[in-house]
């Protein structure tokens, strides 16, 4: 059987141990099938990628595989995933992530069982799945000085002065409250469970088209997570910036000013991820949170 | 302007102070715009209602009033309301809370200003609003022994015994865990506010299409709350009961075995429930909750 | 070198799978080192003990234990143990907690080893450790209608009825607050890794002289876990009462009305409990919590 | 009747609104008692304190004050409190809070009760209470580097970076767990209502021997906040210090690096707080975390 796919970008973690060999397993099983393999640019500078691979591949950049190629496996954990999946989304790009050892919520693919797993995906065995993502406009002085996207969450943090930040928060311009605390932390499903979740957020199902609002040790006892629509837009009024900055899945950031306003809401286009058709969400929920088994 | 409701049911809270005064404004109000009126018969039997009200209304009862009126009104705070909730659901009747002192996040309109927001409210000047229910279904040896409605929550708990109770939770019939706790509650964004808040749980947004499982006391740490999608079919297999009970808005309940299943789903009406024009989501919240102001 | 204890009891956990073996095996090992044994008549009736070891012991019971014994050594979990410390307490006799497969807080004797480890410690090699206890006492109508023991916590909480009590506390004859919840605990440092701890409650260091009240489920968002000296006394004022009850280590309670004050203060005799030499506290709290552990 | 203490430090807080009036009120009172004043300097530079005080005062600095004083009155809120007590603290010198206008844990003399209250306190009529305070050794390739105080908290935590920290807790020397999160709050009883408490930590009657150890933001959600005697001494070894700070009541920092070692211990000297007679603690946690009223 053919492969739904045909230009297949590969994005693996850089100066990971042992990346190389699953490289060379992922590149040798794709040129197999005669696909059309487009390697990311950092595997060949960190010398991940093996002479051999690189020969037959392209050699691209994230940057450009959303329109080169019309799938994208990455190679490593939740955060490759999430540096990749930033960049592809404007692109409505495929994505696959294959975990290098420990199971991760989004790359679900075993390295071990690469091969015979991907290769039932590419003829269409897998479980697509629509992620929402957070586009974010920073104001500042009415005007946009920066835009970005996450899809875990964007969270407006105190620096390392250690004094509490002061914001005011609107939901569809409507005013929320006024809080005093170390941050808030804008999260999506997908980012229920990773930083939301450490500062006492709910879990939220995957699937559900929601965000939570979750304070970072506010100085109010009320001032507890929010869970909204995710066709809200969000509104967070810098009132007291310290040395507050804006955070993007906790890989890159901004400085915030006073009376800097952060805007944010839903990208227009989901994520897509395919995962394997034996995934199941709860299961990976219940062996990451340690949660309690079915008596047999 | 003519009133958009013509069959006005009116259902007091019982043995409320001062009721009287509020009964008889409201039936004197609409009796001059020439409506058709039921009283709830407990207001008949208390002696919440004086003889020349009782003489121009019709003496019903809150069962009947979802077939016999066009909007109901309900006369004291959340609780009452809660109670009118459960029973006019299934007739898809407009329902307006006049609270008796304190605001209440569900009964919005104020005693005080009872005459002059209902005028307006009457004539089509009113917020509309959506709220989900849910209706839970207790399956015992593979029947259904009885079904209930909740606006607020479903609640599984331990009774008197002082023991944990353990059951497994299946969402959609996928195992979700198997839980060692106080019990467990079935939260609507409604009752996100009401006891999942004390518990632990998020604030949903009252337009939210989700609920939330908050665990009671879980024994696991790593039991959080959880949101999920209002379409979601929940299943809470009971393992082991002690003297567990199922609560519906902390209002009724019934006592569960080993072995019952409880399902829970969205009911197919919401229920409808008409705000002053004034009424600002955030602004309940904030005055509830103790929120923030904004700096002026 | 002879035992530093000549009369020892035994108290098994009922109905426990293979405890006869376990039984047997410390009678046998403890006749050989001469010693009297008494065996709680509980392991009789139920047939845990064997007829040739119910020859060679004296039939007791737990609550003549303390003036029989100059040591009780518990076979079961931490359920059992807590059930034979309560009666045990005001003879100032030291206990030892051999579990029965499970590593215990308090169970630290591991049965697989429990004959080599038990021989070293009635030689005095054993680690010592004092934990206080709370003595209650409810007041009605100005009168003592009952006085408790517990080892782990006090607990007033509602029953079946699913309403939440209202009472006021205080400390030293100080006023403290007004609460309205499901209840509170009353918890010591041994029982801080309980039941207090799945209501939000601090660990508290198993040597530390304090008490902490916990709040199950409080309406107000800011009554929060308050850790306080252990000479004080704690008053309890039900001013809602509903069906609440109180509960003692969980194992016993009794039920309260309105009016009913309950007084807590720390027992006048510590336990005296032994621990293997190789007992270490955090290894324990590491193992049982699951905390992450020193990187090698 | 005579003052028990003659010679008194004033400590204003800087730039602060109508802070000139009280400093006059203050020193004319104390003048007129005949007793031996010195002014913070800073109170001069910023132009708090006017000509006619700055002239009858000793001009002298708070880290002279421990020597100079018997007695140390700050005027200000419980940062300055705070800012005062580290340095005084090695002179034993005791130390009164009039607050400028909002009730203070700390500052308990209202500003408009200042000249009454003091009469009373110069007499000997007020409550001492001894509050501990934090000695804290940042250990860098085996040499202290550092050394400083803390009467709330020493907070080791995270910078703007964004990345979680790694740290491993010792307790006399015993490992308890390694941690990565946003940070370790070691909080005094003091401090557990400040930072602390956001945080997620206990309340600590005042009066506790005890520190408590709250996570920020844990990764593991098995790492809950524990309270220990204050006789123990904490160690963090940092693994993975990112940009990490350790903070001292906020109001200080150093940076630290991996593999320093931050020693936490009971400074030896408690700090002497002085309240005026009708000092309640609890009803001042009752103002502060807007705790229910009792009943009347």
């Amino acid at each position: 059987m053919n492969s739904q796919f045909k230009h297949i970008g590969i994005v693996p973690r850089p100066e990971t141990p042992h990346i190389q060999e699953t490289i060379h397993t992922l590149v040798t099983f794709l040129k197999e099938k005669q696909l059309d393999i487009y390697l990311d640019e950092s595997a060949v500078k960190d010398g991940s990628a093996c002479d051999e691979d690189i020969e037959v591949c392209h050699i691209s950049d994230k940057s450009n595989m959303g329109k080169q190629c019309d799938l994208v496996i990455v190679l490593g954990g939740d955060g490759t995933f999430l540096s990749v999946a930033r960049i592809i989304a404007p692109f409505r790009v495929p994505i696959i992530g294959v975990n290098q050892g420990h199971l991760g919520f989004l790359t679900q693919v075993q390295r071990e069982k690469m091969v015979v797993t991907l290769n039932g995906m590419l003829t269409g065995k897998y479980l697509p799945e629509e992620r929402i993502l957070l586009e974010t406009s920073l104001i500042r002085n009415g005007e946009v000085a920066t835009t970005s996207f996450a899809l875990n969450d964007v969270v407006v943090s105190r620096g390392g002065a250690g004094q509490m930040i002061e914001f005011e928060v609107f939901i569809d311009r409507e005013f929320v409250y006024t809080q005093r605390s170390d941050g808030l932390i804008v999260s999506t499903p997908t980012g229920s469970t990773a930083y939301a979740l450490a500062a006492g957020g709910p879990i939220m199902q995957a699937s559900l088209r929601a965000f939570t609002l979750v304070p970072i040790c506010p100085q109010s006892m009320t001032n507890r997570p929010i869970a909204i629509a995710d066709t809200c837009e969000i509104e967070i009024l810098i009132t007291k910036s310290g040395d507050a900055r804006v955070h993007f899945d906790g890989q890159s950031f901004v400085d915030v000013q006073n009376f800097d306003r952060i805007k944010i809401h839903r990208y227009r286009h989901p994520l897509r991820v395919l995962h394997p058709t034996d995934y199941q969400y709860y299961k990976t929920l219940r062996q990451k949170l340690h949660w309690g088994e079915q008596l047999v």
